[in-house]
């Protein structure tokens, strides 16, 4: 068990999360009869559509493709979800929520110290309850679908966007302008954005690193992905107040 | 016209858009006859290929959605890309390869100046090509797609982003060595990432700026998109070489 994930147990408080680990051990499973009471197929449901959604899109989904993984028929699906977009905002949620109430509990501990927390702190406690989450199988699963969430069309994605994070966000965006007190709202709210970003793409498997730099970087490794990413992430969140860019070659505005 | 646009003016050097601004102007088509010749139509199929699958991913593009859009038939498009793999494949490099090339012009072009070029010039020369791509109609649906990209199946983007990027992104990244000498290759590595996941999450339109700082924020400012995002990210760059992460609240590692 790796040194990070010891740091940041990942608190099981949606309230949806019906089983210790919030799914249903396929190996438990006793065949189609499934005696395990309907949340484990309700989080069976959940598994197989987190699955399709990361792997296929919003649209590239059909709720036959999840009714076929999970093993149940379109009817249940129905049945719990209403309808597709349903079904994606409760895969969403159920994830999405537990990182902000992890945050948040992270934020609030700051808090409660001696002194106002430093901002590599505050980065921190932002990033490690999606880090956490990564390193649980169906974790993973779910960063990819959110980074790709990111990019789907507004009327899919936006709300529930909201939804999970936007309370929390603002919370760190303004815990992170007390400790930078020079920076205006718009460069703090920036800077939330481009770690944001980094974040997304660096958790969600894109591979990007792994193809160009093999064997030289393990994005594999939860304690190397921290430590670069919370370097990197609270250097910038420390910069200087923004100068107007400038081409290269002029020192001063044009 | 902005200040960023002016200093960073997008060569046309894709071998492939044959007309002036590389897409046929809408106005300028006479209906189903098409007078404008065949690679009026190519870049009319890719136009609208750029538009569905950024808006709905690999998957959820079918060749009949693209032929509708573009007004022709789907032998036409099979003709002249054969799959709707090789369709995605010109759509991609078609500005992918764009980007590349404005990037190696810039750092060739920073290379010939009096001293070795400092970071934020070399992350300048990097950003700004994205940028000025993204402040033309069709790069910006290139850059929403681009950034799906990055989530889609390995089997669908690796090969092309490896294909239209690598070879600039590790140029790149060995200019930073050389500008960065105290750091290990794992640490550039990792920080050219974290600038790529920045800059596709800010420049491909997710909206959750305006989301999150309405009003405050303005994300559609191409100066003050480059000046918040150079800022951060150079800094991010220029951080010490980082220390192993820890827990809040431990000063050492434990």
């Amino acid at each position: 068990m790796s040194k990070v994930q010891d740091s940041a147990p990942v608190a099981d408080t949606a309230p949806e999360s019906s089983t210790a680990r919030g799914r249903p051990a396929r190996g438990r499973r006793a065949g189609p009869g499934r005696p395990e009471g309907t949340s484990n197929v309700r989080d069976q449901i959940l598994d197989a559509a987190e699955l399709e959604f990361a792997n296929l899109g919003y649209a590239g989904t059909s709720l036959r493709n999840v009714a076929d993984r999970a093993e149940v028929t379109q009817a249940l699906i129905s049945y719990y979800f209403g309808s597709k977009h349903g079904l994606f905002e409760e895969v969403f949620l159920r994830r999405g929520r537990k990182i902000a109430d992890e945050r948040m509990e992270r934020l609030e501990a700051l808090r409660r110290g001696p002194a106002p927390p430093p901002v590599r702190d505050i980065v921190y406690a932002f990033l490690m309850p999606a880090l956490a989450m990564r390193e649980t199988e169906g974790g993973r699963t779910f960063m990819r679908l959110q980074a790709r969430l990111h990019t789907e069309p507004p009327e899919i994605s936006y709300k529930l966007r909201n939804e999970a994070y936007d309370a929390s966000t603002r919370i760190f965006a303004a815990a992170l302008k007390e400790a930078l007190p020079h920076l205006s709202e718009r460069d703090v709210y920036w800077r939330m954005t481009l770690m944001i970003g980094a974040y997304l793409y660096a958790f969600s498997d894109t591979h990007r690193l792994e193809e160009l730099a093999p064997g030289i970087c393990n994005p594999g490794d939860p304690d190397e992905i921290i430590t670069e990413i919370s370097s990197f992430v609270s250097a910038g969140m420390l910069a200087p107040v923004p100068e107007p860019a400038r081409a290269p070659g002029r020192r001063k505005r044009g």
